[in-house]
């Protein structure tokens, strides 16, 4: 087959080679590492190793810092912003999700947001994290402008994804992460290189705002959003949170460097002992979970729990010790290799 | 032409009387009533004066409770949990953003939510208030169950709006209320009685899971949510965040009664002085507006704010001192008005 399984083991290594011959702290790249590889191990591959060259690029291009200062601009005991000073968007979000999950242990309910950040690359990553300790938890991210307004052609916010997780009582939490495009902008990018037309339910239209199957008049037209209106709107409010709310670059400012050092994050989390009683909520949470297995599967369909499908894909994962890349994907790894003088396993 | 201008001050009054007749208190009715014609000032007329005679019903059926005693059964600096005592829901979540309000004033941020609530109505008008006020609100709902999880036929959780607010220096704030359904269903309805076929694109699926055209095996059917899987998973989110973090009914334990007694509601308040700083956060909302005013139109399309035509249209409306009604709801204000010995204007 067209791929190679990699050890785990062997990739955090190599990957904290590489970020360290890009100039980082190990404590630093130990973060990226592995928010990248659990990227990987859920299967959310655009977001794992494969981009592990262009960060490293961007680093040695200096549009993103090796070494950022991350400053606590504002703070209260329910609220904290962090300064990301263009560091990486794994290294920012992570320390500020440390920061707000003590302030949510001691307030009850706690928002933080990020500025100057960048790629937050794995978003599940984060409200994970914050609801492995209890919490229920959002997060949105500024990203770079894709989607017009509603009825225009000019781009000026992101697809700006939303993540929703879920504590509960035995095993892993639930996990919505979710764009507002209804298709990945990557899957249009592979249809126009492999010349392939691209479905008309897919909902792309050219500049002129007609429906189009043509991957590379979508790629230069309107960006669909799901719901139409819902989506756009959904757009500009997560810019609002993520870029607006910190005092970081916002709507159509983001663009620019494909953002790094211009994105900003905003999480959210409440104890459920806040609002109410911690088992009987992780209770109640089950009774969902009961009913969402209970129900009946359209034909030739199968149901499954938000975020199920990564779990049990890293679950694997890690049994086998592995993971697959496509042969391209290793071919870059092992050039960035040869480039910055790191063996790849 | 087929309806009726009624003024506006006729219409609080009558609806002032009738919720007295149904036994509730001069100042809960007033809330009650000015959130309802707020609908249909705002053109949300589903839920404006059209359901008069039906939360009337509910109240002399004693399905919701005419005086509710609203119980704190939670608080804390930052958040609070009422219990609506099965009230409508107009009162209820009007009384809970007044104290999330102040909390939000002192905190920063806050969270709060209600139980044993019923429809919240015009959704728009409880983070309105809070934006008005300065504050970015959030605020969602339980819902009669009509969605099912994704690949399943089971309904278990609502079409539960979602609604932002967004404060401006000068003039209303911005405001998103969406549910998470692509069509209402009331247009299928609206479409199954008049015996005719809706369209493909609304996505609707008969029992089997088979696209339909025909509006009664949609209704009997699959209904669809914004996006496929994220607005089924937004739909379960938001049910863990009005439904269970209260500790009230959620799931398809909301039905019954439609769910008078039986919703929840969740709000979140951000004061933007806890994240950053107000007159540069009021600056930065009036870029993002301006670039939104100026990005180049669709030939055709015309490019709105979020909540601009429902602002626009009570603007107007307020102007006229008038609200226009159908004759069919016209015919039905004047029945409960005979029913219960009020004159309608």
């Amino acid at each position: 087959v067209n791929g190679r399984e990699l050890p785990i083991d062997a990739l955090h290594t190599f990957g904290l080679a590489a970020y360290a011959r890009a100039g980082m702290h190990d404590d630093d790249a130990r973060v990226v590492v592995e928010v990248q590889l659990e990227a990987d191990l859920r299967g959310v591959d655009t977001h794992g190793f494969q981009r592990l060259p262009w960060y490293v690029d961007r680093l040695v291009a200096g549009e993103n810092n090796p070494t950022p200062r991350l400053n606590v601009v504002k703070e209260s005991s329910a609220s904290v912003v962090l300064d990301g000073d263009a560091g990486l968007g794994q290294l920012v979000c992570t320390r500020l999700m440390e920061r707000l999950v003590d302030k949510a242990r001691a307030a009850g309910v706690a928002a933080g947001a990020t500025r100057r950040s960048s790629d937050w690359g794995c978003g599940a990553s984060y409200p994970l994290r914050a609801a492995e300790q209890g919490f229920v938890a959002f997060g949105t991210t500024t990203s770079v402008p894709t989607i017009a307004p509603f009825g225009a052609r000019t781009r000026m916010t992101g697809n700006n994804p939303m993540v929703y997780a879920v504590p509960r009582r035995d095993g892993p939490p639930l996990v919505l992460d979710m764009a507002l495009t209804p298709v990945a902008l990557g899957k249009v990018m592979r249809a126009a290189a492999e010349g392939e037309a691209i479905p008309l339910e897919w909902g792309f239209r050219d500049h002129d705002g007609n429906p189009t199957t043509d991957p590379r008049a979508a790629l230069g037209g309107i960006v669909p959003a799901i719901g139409g209106y819902k989506g756009t709107g959904l757009s500009l409010m997560m810019n609002v949170l993520a870029g607006i709310l910190p005092g970081g670059f916002h709507s159509a400012a983001v663009a620019g460097a494909a953002g790094a050092g211009r994105r900003g994050q905003f999480f959210l989390l409440v104890d459920p002992d806040s609002l109410g009683d911690r088992d009987r909520f992780l209770a109640d949470v089950e009774t969902m979970v009961d009913q969402v297995r209970g129900a009946e599967p359209l034909a030739g369909e199968s149901v499954h729990l938000p975020g199920e499908i990564e779990e049990v894909r890293a679950q694997e994962a890690r049994r086998r010790g592995t993971l697959r890349y496509p042969a391209s994907v290793v071919a870059e790894l092992e050039e960035l290799g040869r480039r910055l003088g790191v063996a790849l396993g």
